[in-house]
């Protein structure tokens, strides 16, 4: 039977969202490697939204369920309807969105506060003993919400973001954007991503041995 | 040298704008064949907005070239800043922007309106004998504003929009998702992508050979 494998989304968008080339390919590899993908997101305003053409911010206002919808084509649920006991295992793309929305760590650093359905997701899976995976920055948010278990993480080799996680309780480790590291006790999987890039096809190589590494362990 | 491939997008999501699998699978076949990518969009207001949660339309407006951004990460081109002498080759990812927003081909059938920049690049590109893709639906905007040149063109089995390329004076060629079809005289490269779907690792097989061709053809 296909393994479950549930994919959290922030948004559309790599300054305000979910990093876009970061949850296809994590769709692509899942459906390559025959899982079933259930994508969910949190129903809930955006931080804010940016021109991604100027890096600016816009005056408007945008849902992250709604915007993370047209990454899934429609098929998407409300993050807070979503149990683990649906699930085999998570998947958490990157992109600003997964420390904009999903925590605020991109605001706050380590001080950042979890999204409380993210955070519940998160509790339920460590407590199944269900795999987790996390690209680019949002280990950052892994790390504050299970900071108490002192997960082993990695967002490349970002100095700054590298000290933020060990503040709040992760230990990370450095890797190259075509790698993942696992941390097998916990059995949470990361890999940098755009954390480095520098294009798609380099984050692929990452991504698809992430996926692997996953569905594995699930 | 790499050869310069042009990416036309046409929003940001699959029921107003680019369809985002598709657009994201292009410039990872794209990067991964070595080519430079030149990503592109018509600075013009979507035709409409919509929640891909609900399919029903939304008040407010969006911008194509500002949304076609996000899947480009900000490195993206006013359209009518492009020549075709700038590129070996265009493709044009489908979702329903590439018939709403770069012809209204989704609202008039066979009697749509080409963007002129979208015309004036298309035309640009065939006087200079360079190589065109077109994903899904996109076929059918290639078709009104080239059809003078009766290409041969794929848009699936959909009997209705095969019949409305006839109409605009194309030839409909009958293909499966994993493949493509080629009208080497005009050197145009069609696959019908979400036309049939179901599933994006299907899609993926017929863009990747598509992206191939195109970049062989250049």
């Amino acid at each position: 039977m296909a393994k479950k494998i549930g994919v959290l989304l922030a948004g559309c968008g790599v300054f305000d969202g979910s990093e876009i080339h970061e949850a296809v390919l994590t769709l692509l590899y899942l459906d390559q490697a025959g899982a079933e993908v259930i994508c969910m997101a949190p129903n809930v305003a955006q931080l804010h939204v940016i021109d991604h053409t100027q890096q600016t911010q816009m005056e408007e206002k945008r849902n992250v369920l709604v915007e993370s919808a047209r990454i899934a084509r429609g098929d998407i649920l409300d993050l807070a309807t979503v149990k683990a006991e649906q699930l085999d295992a998570l998947i958490i793309p990157g992109g600003f969105g997964a420390a904009k929305n999903l925590s605020d760590f991109a605001v706050k650093g380590p001080d950042a506060v979890v999204h409380p359905e993210v955070q519940r997701l998160l509790d339920e899976m460590v407590a199944a003993k269900k795999p987790i995976g996390a690209l680019c920055i949002a280990p950052a948010t892994v790390a504050r919400a299970l900071g108490g278990l002192h997960p082993e993480l990695t967002i490349g080799k970002d100095v700054g973001t590298a000290a933020a996680i060990e503040t709040m309780g992760g230990k990370h480790v450095a890797c190259p954007v075509d790698g993942i590291h696992v941390d097998a006790a916990h059995k949470i999987v990361t890999t940098p991503a755009y954390m480095l890039g520098p294009g798609i096809k380099d984050v692929a190589k990452g991504i698809e041995k992430l996926v692997k590494k996953v569905i594995e362990l699930a």
